[in-house]
């Protein structure tokens, strides 16, 4: 009997959206639905994935090339697809990651400008053809989702970066959005919680019809 | 007035080749002739770059993606160059480093198999045009080679390979030698070491006639 291909769903969106609580309610809604899936996030999901997001994270005197950065991203992202999202995907399990190259494109291309072309080398190179089945965007302007993030913590070395630099990823992402209408499900996480959840769950729910109809 | 750029030198080859001792060597001489000059070596060279060098020599339980190391490696020297290297050779200073490019190709694309493209891809997108002004290549049958590294300590990730790995690193170097006669100085590393030293005093010399006169 073949195992029919589980699907892989990520969830995106700058600081102070909401990914944790929504990310939540996924993996309830989930559960409810007795749909077997993984949890996980990016940069990190293995043991030599999670070193690398510890060394991104950090806050250094030395400043870090944004090549290096890019291309530590996707080590961490081929490690993480070898050994855990792939044979998860083929095991039929679903995966619900913690953001994924679309980040990469937001982050990397959008806020620290680096040559797209080179994103989508490197996306090839360690994807080949895998995309994310479905991506939810939690959209919010970054002037309140930094007052949101604000509250939690000393910023990491990218939480720490200006307002401006939340504006280019904010419109990276609309940009990606609009590239890929078929996969992207944009939500404007200035509405109240349940309005924001009752979209996540029509879409999963759609994801799940199809799925079935495969 | 305008600073003469310094030359880029790098020492490369397999296990117990002698490189250690050969560094030595290559430092007291450049430290004779008043030259100024950084060692440096990879992966590694700056904070960064030698905590990623940890991450890849360490043994662990988690098999290591070949992609994700390859990225990494970039990644480091991405870092290593921005940071240390052009920065060095700008002001005039000589870089002599332990491994560079030409290692990836042979650990990398030779040892682990690797399709070379990824590897000129990387090469463009890290280095651009820069290449080693000179590559000292200690040339040595792996047999010997592991034999000599045996009494070094516990191996690390890439001296626990078995021997066909190394075979396929040296001939690999081999194969980077013949396409690049200009850059390659190939030193039989079976000789007694004076005779080592006096090919490598030669080449030096050589370099800082071509170097003056440039």
């Amino acid at each position: 009997m073949t195992v029919r291909r589980g699907k892989f769903i990520t969830l995106e969106g700058s600081e102070g959206v909401g990914k944790s609580t929504n990310l939540v309610f996924i993996t309830e809604w989930l559960q409810r639905r007795g749909i077997d899936f993984v949890q996980t996030r990016e940069p990190g999901g293995t043991p030599l994935a999670e070193q690398l997001r510890e060394l991104l994270l950090q806050r250094r005197e030395e400043a870090v090339d944004p090549t290096a950065e890019l291309l530590l991203i996707f080590a961490a992202r081929a490690q993480h697809l070898r050994q855990l999202i792939l044979p998860a995907l083929a095991e039929g399990k679903w995966v619900i990651c913690d953001r994924f190259t679309d980040a990469t494109y937001a982050y990397q291309g959008g806020g620290r400008r680096l040559d797209q072309q080179q994103i989508e080398q490197l996306e090839q190179m360690v994807q080949g053809e895998l995309r994310p089945d479905k991506i939810f965007l939690l959209d919010l302007d970054p002037h309140i989702g930094l007052q949101r993030a604000a509250n939690t913590g000393t910023p990491d070395r990218f939480e720490k970066e200006q307002l401006a630099f939340f504006q280019r990823v904010r419109a990276a992402y609309h940009q990606r959005s609009k590239q890929q209408l078929e996969n992207y499900v944009l939500i404007d996480a200035s509405e109240p919680l349940p309005k924001v959840q009752k979209q996540l769950a029509t879409e999963l729910e759609n994801i799940l019809v199809e799925s079935a109809a495969e």
